[in-house]
């Protein structure tokens, strides 16, 4: 349930509802907006009666949620949630393009794609120092030092750092040095390490699983939220599907559905699902147009920096077009 | 195998080509071309030895396709296929819409989303006068009324028509008025229709079966190529997967793989695979650029005529942009 | 609807419930019963109204059916539905075993193969004359000279012959020399083969579509059934999945479902799905006991003769073991 | 690589050896045989030069291992491996069923389901104490209470205890509990927890994940086998598919083919697959045959213990007929 308030309401209303709320065993979670201030209610294990709320004075409305998701719906929060990173923001129209290489190897390999995705026009720099592999025997990461080098290359470029975070043990560690902390696909139904980042003070980069239906993914997020960190950002990056001509299948219709049904921003992933560097140009075109504001792409591994330049270029162009017809079409 | 003929080769050349192709016991698929004309060779069991082709006069090359499918593939016919209807052409690098209702129901309904979709700058008008249905209790369309009705929406608008075949007994009638006759999802692995569809002279658009590998897709459009019928456009129209937020998955990835080992023009079918009118513009929007040519979708059912024409622009807009920076970002 | 009538309810009042159907435009469609008839209703849009037929004379109940398949479902027929095949029976609890060659080669391939098969214990022989084959090079079935082979197969063995259709054109002819006409798995939705089939005089085993849900698969049925043909078997043939360590992912557990809304016996096929040799006797034991009654295996391209009689053995054993204890377990 | 010493090879050739492999900076695994002793090496990134192993003393043959998982293939180890839990063996050819409530709740329920269920003759006990859940506004488990319950009902029962644990915080604690400890399939590629659980004394009991691959599933239980564990068991619990008449797909044929490329025991779990009563025991009696000695249902939650008990006489009927015939068909 969310609970509005009334425009003038005050500081004594909103402790009034917030223990009226804790006396029946649930969670207050106050939602300050810029017109009005919401509490959304969680932990109740059926309907609750508006009534008994909007009773209390300083109330306008009791509304029932009827996801599963709570405070990752519509229902609970008609704007689009918007999450600052550094001086910029995703989720506010404009496109943000993350880019970097799948790990960090060496000072150098980072640092240069560091500043060609820079020059490229990149707005994120991503690289993992913490890698989950499927196989045992493969490269784990660099660990603490791949953090260090990903911090010198934000220093040189300015750029904000995205950079996975794999267990309870070292997601501290990450969120001292990233500006986003990522929770990868592996790792979206780790239910406990969800908990642990719904307490960081980050945003947190979550990653759909490869078999999450759309409800899975959002009350994963729900996880996070639940625990008090509004901060959440979604990236669709491919499902497993019996279509192998590439990796993954990347279903970009969930951006629209998510959208509906959800406030947080959602990022589009284009390099793992296709595996290939020839089919990532057409998939990122193909990615953002639904979610106009942001992109999410593989600088070194998949695409060449001039490549990479003329893609976000025209990436920009398309996103100017969507734009200004948005309202039209919708 | 392909052959390929020197420039100056003669009809004799060619003509003993052929013999000896068909001395094997093989088939002979005459395929010509803007610089040379090439031989493909279809029926062997194993690979040939080009030595054979390659020491009689005219031959320039004879190359081995490593390709289950044949004629479809770029090894056969490195250049894009392009595919004539009306003044029109499909594969051509230009933007090309199809549009119109799901099901032709009758003469107001599809005369006046003819004029809306002419109106909107839609190319080519499709509508289903035969309709295979899930359930035998379903409308399963007008038949023969729908296809005359289809008749005079083309002559009241110009638009070409793009309509379904669903059997060996009725292809013939379908061919006789559409310009484009389409083999649905469920019909793609319906072999002896696709054979009678290679004998037909008009194009033919093939739909990607709900639970085709790209390999069975251009397989069955090898059934219609390898009956003589060079005019073979596909169709991405969304697959079978776990997640069930919207009817079927639009897997747009296919787009430029396709493109990658085969030669025929692929159209992305937006509306049947979101199935809700809210998803179709940004799917419309994300599907035609791995394709920038091409998109097909539901005009009535899903959109109306104004929503139409803004989306349609919107494309060629974009459109004009990958068209621009193709080569650059390739 | 079913209108269920009376236990000794006249000619006169079968007529008259159907005349009454037929009226509103609807078909009806008679289920003889052991214990009493039924009349099935179908192809009213809506819900009807049961008292428009209870008050009738000899009708006893009129129940709405809420299933999109109607003649299928088992609140049309709560009762097995059992399918007499030469002397035997498929649905009557005992065990039946299907096997034989994927496609009929020559003579003596198939009559060895029989000979082989008829000692090991199979009930019934299957071989395919017409073959639905991926690539338009593979061998595509003997044809006429097929049918003509598993005829004399049948002559020498006594065995009971399943053979598969694939085109409207050739229907007939496999219905003259089949005991069992098989639609495939590509075919399943092949809706106007599907209604050519329920013309038939001959059992139909519909093979599972390899995307289809339940509900497709009992609506393909469907057709068969609404064209007046109630001589239906299904078959379970294995999925698209995107575990691929076999070809297809088996569906056991759509046997127990598919029992509890469907009154149809149910076959299913180890030996496609696996695509592997090793893999066939441990899922033979599996498969059939969901459904204790029936099993398809492959002969030779699977398995050896000594190797067929030995499963068919344990499974006949373990058939008495199921069957024993099945009512305390249900 | 797999390095096979000598019969009568002596501590100081297996000392050796062991030198030689971490010489070249690699891990040494002693695998103890009933004949022979191996020695299993892994963390080289290409294949090793078997020559450079086969000529020190006391080694019979050195092996490559194709397979991405090392430890876990049958090319390290050719004979099935045993886990010994309690009294009892799993993966000895013995039916092993293990059954319980999905969570524990409370005292009473699981006393009652352990009585009942040692009654009905299972071998092991499971319930949950620690809950992963797809909402956070779901029950997640007594916790440490949990697991005190449930040594209650073993003391009470002599049945040994299955119990899941969801982070590696609280691993220690379920281990300290637990007879065997279940990593979940929505921890399957958590593999910071596995490698935790590779440090463990204590039997692990892996699940697929819902969209694993069987080569993602074997890597997994790769992680706790490379750190020492190797009492590890599988368990096949359903996958995501398109098919939705069940919750998952139960991929049963993944057993025969586990057991081809993988010594470790492997159980299926129908219960959760299924995710209905009614389909448990047909699922049940289909799913150990592949793998004829063990077997994973769930109790009170899905079968009544009558039920249970009937279920599981003819399981071990079942079983008897298989293992009495399965050198003869195998």
């Amino acid at each position: 349930m969310v609970i509005v308030m009334k425009k003038g309401c005050t500081r004594e209303d909103l402790a009034r509802v917030t223990s009226a709320v804790e006396d029946l065993g649930l969670r207050a979670h106050v939602l300050p907006g810029v017109d009005r201030t919401a509490i959304g209610v969680t932990g109740n294990p059926g309907p609750l009666d508006p009534d008994a709320f909007e009773r209390l004075p300083g109330v306008a409305r009791a509304i029932p949620v009827s996801q599963p998701f709570k405070l990752a719906s519509r229902e609970m929060n008609p704007n689009d949630t918007v999450v600052r990173v550094g001086k910029r923001a995703i989720g506010d129209g404009g496109l943000f393009v993350i880019a970097g290489p799948c790990a960090v190897e060496n000072a150098d390999q980072i640092m240069e794609t560091a500043l060609a995705m820079k020059s490229a026009g990149a707005d994120a720099l991503r690289g993992g120092a913490f890698k989950p592999r499927s196989s045992p025997y493969s490269f784990q990461g660099l660990g603490k030092e791949g953090l260090i080098l990903l911090a010198k290359a934000r220093e040189a470029t300015g750029l904000p750092i995205v950079t996975e975070a794999v267990d309870q043990a070292t997601l501290g560690l990450v969120a001292e040095f990233a500006d986003v902390v990522q929770i990868g696909a592996r790792n979206m139904q780790n239910y406990e390490l969800l908990k642990r980042a719904g307490k960081l003070a980050k945003p947190v980069l979550l990653k759909r699983g490869m078999s999450a239906t759309l409800e899975d993914f959002l009350l994963a997020a729900e996880y996070v939220l639940a625990e008090g960190n509004p901060h959440v950002i979604l990236c669709e990056r491919g499902i497993r599907t019996f279509s192998h001509h590439n990796r993954y299948t990347l279903d970009l219709s969930v951006v629209p559905t998510a959208r509906e049904v959800c406030h947080l921003p959602i990022f589009v992933d284009p390099s793992h699902a296709t595996g290939r560097r020839e089919a990532v140009p057409a998939m990122a075109r193909a990615e953002f147009h639904p979610s106009p504001d942001e992109a999410l792409s593989d600088g070194r591994q998949a695409l060449r920096p001039q490549q990479g330049a003329e893609l976000f270029a025209q990436l920009r162009a398309i996103a100017a077009i969507v734009a200004r017809k948005a309202e039209a079409v919708r």
